[in-house]
This record gives C-alpha cells, structure tokens and sequence, in this order.
C-alpha cells in the first residue's frame, strides 16, 4: 500500500518540499504530466523544476501502452547518465499507471509485457509519486498498472507497483469536463460493486467498498456542493482501490479490457458501455447507475460491437475470458459454468 | 501509512514466510508478546522461532513507559552483537505501542522521552511488524506511539512510527475477555466521535471516521455472529485509527491521558471513564455510548477521582492541559476560552 498520503485543497504546493528529501545530486526528477496541462503556467509552474528535472506531456486519449513504458524507459536512459530520483504522474488513471510501470521498468530488466501478471516484478522501483487530476480510477492506491500489452491487456500487478507518495489535492480536479467526471467517477462505482459482489470478499475489502459506494451515491444522487463533491469523490476512489486491492473487480472489467483492446475504448467510458448492460450479473447495481446516468444527462454510445468482424469478436472474448481471476471473484470456482464464448459473444453484441 | 497489510482469518501463519524475506545473518527477531500469551504453545509455536531469535514476555497490566523502552533497547543491545532483523508486536495497543518505540529507539540515540511529541524521530526505525490480538486501539495503523514519559504522557509522533507490516488475523482476537473487548471497542468508537467532531475534520478523516463508526454501531449495537463481529472490529479499530492519523482526538483522550498518568489507569476502559461523562461536548455521541454499556452490561468504576490530593488533581489537569492539539481539534483555535483548570477540576472530579 502507499505509506505516505497528503490530502487537501492546494497540497499540490507541498510536492517541491518532499521530493527535495528525496532528490539525489544530478538525477533528476521525471514528471509524466497529462498533456491536457500543456500551456497551462500557472498550473505547471507550481512543479518548480530544479536541475535537469524534466516535464514529458502525454496523451490521455488512449490508454497506456506496454510499448509506450519501453520507450519512455529507453528515452529516459539515454538521456540522463544517472537514473531519475524519482517518476512523478500527474494526471488520470493513465498518467498514473505509466508512472508506476515507467519506475518498475527504471529498475527491472526487460520489458514492459514481461511483467504483465502477478508479483513478477523483482526489483524495488525507482521512487515515485501519484497526483490523480481527476478521481475514480483507484490507479493512485492500486498494486497494479493496467497496460495494453501485444497480447494482452493486463496489470503489472506487484507489491513495488504502489506510489511511494500520494498527493490528494481536490482542487486539481475542479476544471474535469463533466461528462469524463461522470464516466471515471463510475469506474469506482463499479469497483465496489464488482468487489462487493464477488465471491473474493473480505471484512477489509467489504468495509473499503461499503464507504466508496456510500460516497458514490452521495455524490451522484444526492446534493453536495461542488467543494465537497470534489474532496468526496477523490476519497471515494481511493476507498474503492483499496477494496479491489485486496479483492478483484469482475465481469464489467473483464469485459471492458476485452472491447478496450480491440477498440481501443477508453477505461471509464468503456466500463460504463459493459456495465450498462450487465443487469443480470449485477441488478442492483446497474439500476442505481441508471438512476445516475439519467440524474446526470448521460447518454452512452450504442452498437459498438455490432459491426467488428468475427475475428475482432473472437479477440475480445479470448482477452476477457483469459482474465481468469475476475471470473473467479464474480461468478465463483466453477465460472465456466456460467460463462463461455457464446454466451460472452451475445453480451458484447448488445453493446 | 502501513505499506503491506495482510488480512484474514488464519493469516498469522503466513509471519515466519514474510520475516524470511527480511532476515539478515546473525541478526535475530525480536517478538515482544502480551504476556497472557506465556505458556500458549499452540499459539507461540506457530511463531517457528529460528537461529538466535527470542520471544520478550511482557505485561499489558500498565500503560506502556518510556523507560521501558530504555531498558528494552539496551538489553538488545547487550544481548546481541548486531541490531535485530525486525521487531514484532503481538498484543493489545501495549505490545504494539513498544514495538513501534524500540525499534526506532534502536536507531535512534538518546531515550525514549526524546522524542516524545511531533516529528523529532530523524533515522528511519528498524523494520517492525505489527500484530493485533485485540481490536480498537489503532495501535496497528497508526503514527504514533503513546508513552508514559516522567513528564508526560504523549506519544512518539513520526514518518518513521508505522508499521511496515501489519498482519490482520481476526482469529486472534477470539480469546478476549468480554469486558476488555468492550474497552478497547470503544477506543475505536471514540476515535471518531473525537475526529467526526472536531475542527481538524477533512474529506479524508471524515470518511475513514464514518465508515469505523458506522462498524461500531453494527458491531456493539447489531447482531452480528462473533467470526462476522470480530473481522469488522479489527477493520473499525483500522479505519479509526486511519481517521485520526490526519486528524487529531479530543476531549475524551486529553482527559484520560492525564488520569493514566496519574492513576496508571489503562487506556481503553480510562477513555470510557471519562467518556461517560462528556455529555455537555459529545452529546450524541455520549447517548450513544450508554445504550452499548447497557446493552453489553458493562458498569464503569466511579468517584475515581474524589479522594486525590490537591496535587495529584494539578498533575492530571497539567498533563491534560498539556495537549494542545487535541484541545484545539475538540473546541478550536480558541480552546482556552472554553476549557480552563478550574472546568478541567471540575469534570475529573465526576469520574
């Protein structure tokens, strides 16, 4: 888990103040900033570069790439003599899993995809540190950094994966476009329902997924100002990571990483497209993200699937359906049972 | 924060697979365990002692010292040529406010007394493991580390106090006696009155706190089967803890502070003494309380307090007035104009 958390409005100002303990002479801190910031000054000269400190913008438009932590590792090493002091994300859910692969890789031999799975990883990190922009992927708490991969989309999921150090500053979430606030807000909310309804359940997940559910409902159902909104939601998405952090998501995310590897759908908008359909699964989880969806205006694209060829079809089931564990913590030992090509195939029709 | 946490029923087993990893030659484990375990050798062989590691029997009967510390760490240091692998805490908030002091200690020079108060710890601690056997405290999770010092009681606040593992195993907590079970839950219910009421309160705290109580209530006021109970006490006693690391306790624990180091009362049945009677800060909170002493049938001791003397009366309201944050998080910034000696005098002298 991260052992160190900051959180409150205009925190972000403390970041120069704890990387300069951890600065080493002539290596130099690497900030992986969403490129949505690029011209921004006000918001980037609050980073106060020092040395040969370095700012790479990176799109958020597409989701992280096994070959795109290769290439930044590759750049930064033959940039710099000496390794970075530390990686700092700033930005979504792929801002923050490509700091965390970018650091293991730093450290680890190889390349991105040799890491995609479980506890793989065998070297420490380099140091790095989290500042989510925009709240509910649980990418800021998670063991894990989702990655498209050549043959997969999977997570480098390791205990050297976690941030070092989390900064939780809601005001940087204040100018995320509303429907991105809708679509990566849901990404929790069917964290917790994934995790609440999985056969993986613990106390400790249980009690982590109870309060991120209760905040999500809050915060789209009920009536907060905007200031409290902000605070509870970036909360609300780290409660819902560390519920899965000690369970799994399920058939939403199965599915979701299916259709995101063909399509290339975006994480948060990809899951709400899978979970909008899957009321059989989760009944009453997919009703009240109805009632949300209707509350906020939010109209989801339909037929995406309805014109892939076969083969596109038959990698969107295969990838899903390889993810076993999801499986396992939704629909139990005997998930085969349940669930197989044809019937995977008629869900993603649907969508 | 904690940054490995393992959880659930059964997982103590898993210590001696984790300490392997961290063992260096010649260098021992030092387990420091409630002595209430001596003689339990179903329980202390699941601990496989190996090489030169030893087992320190030591007594929750009294609220942890800051010589005891003192003259932990020198016999270690006598005993042993090199500095211990790790320390491990198994116990009650006693046990694991010790380990959390000697293995900073051990890095540190000076005494315990030192570095009682905020952030005076420089060197990180020597790797320590944090076991829980009875849930409420937040010993498990939190920065500091409460001691009797000769000048006062007050904790070891610092980056360095944590934990680096912590090992969740409800199971552990199934031989508590009932009374002390009710004492120690309510350190935990008390935590987040403390916090949920207090002028540190922010979006983080406030969740943590939140999701404790709402355990607290289930838990002492529902229910539950004792397996289901036991796990959601040990996650309240985490999420409390959790809520007061970015916040602070009150009045309740200001209070109680200066009766144990008066009277050595111990901790979770001193905060329940006194927090019977703070009624007039806490009201719902208090009303609370009394319906789970009812229902549990739990009768305080009363007239503690009546027949100090004048000086012991000055001492616990120094100790008390002492406290500065936790008097600024209870009545804020402007404390002294509601709470003074003399209405300090007057409440200790109900109890």
């Amino acid at each position: 888990m991260v052992p160190r958390i900051m959180f409150g409005n205009g925190c972000f100002d403390q970041l120069p103040t704890i990387l300069n303990k951890k600065r080493a002479v002539g290596a130099p801190f690497v900030y992986l900033v969403d490129d949505v910031f690029k011209g921004n000054d006000t918001f980037i000269n609050r980073i106060k570069l020092k040395g040969n400190d370095v700012i790479k913008y990176i799109s958020a438009d597409y989701e992280p790439k096994t070959s795109q932590v290769d290439v930044i590792v590759t750049e930064l090493k033959e940039e710099f003599q000496l390794l970075p002091s530390g990686i700092i994300g700033i930005g979504g859910g792929t801002l923050l899993d490509l700091a965390k692969a970018v650091s293991i890789l730093l450290k680890n031999p190889g390349k991105a995809k040799d890491y995609q799975g479980w506890d793989l990883v065998k070297s420490p990190a380099i140091y790095h540190v989290g500042i989510p922009t925009i709240s509910g992927t649980g990418a800021e708490v998670s063991r894990t950094t989702v990655l498209t991969g050549p043959e997969k989309k999977l997570g480098i999921n390791s205990d050297y994966t976690p941030f070092d150090q989390v900064i939780l500053d809601p005001d940087l979430t204040k100018t995320v476009p509303k429907d991105q606030w809708f679509y990566t807000g849901m990404d929790c909310y069917i964290h917790c329902i994934e995790s609440l309804n999985g056969t993986y359940l613990n106390a400790f997940s249980q009690s982590y997924g109870e309060k991120a559910y209760d905040l999500c409902k809050e915060i789209f159902l009920g009536n907060l100002k905007d200031e409290e909104s902000r605070a509870k939601l970036m909360m609300a998405s780290w409660h819902g990571g560390m519920s899965i952090a000690y369970s799994q998501v399920g058939v939403a995310h199965a599915m979701s990483y299916g259709m995101s590897y063909v399509l290339g759908t975006k994480h948060g908008i990809g899951n709400c497209i899978v979970f909008d359909k899957l009321e059989d699964y989760y009944p009453k989880g997919v009703a009240l993200f109805k009632e949300m969806k209707a509350k906020h205006n939010i109209t989801l694209p339909q037929g995406l699937c309805k014109d892939l060829t076969e083969q596109q079809l038959q990698t969107m089931v295969d990838v899903s359906l390889g993810l076993t564990p999801l499986w396992e913590n939704a629909l139990g030992k005997n998930w085969q049972e349940v669930m197989n090509e044809a019937t995977l195939k008629t869900l993603f029709l649907k969508m």
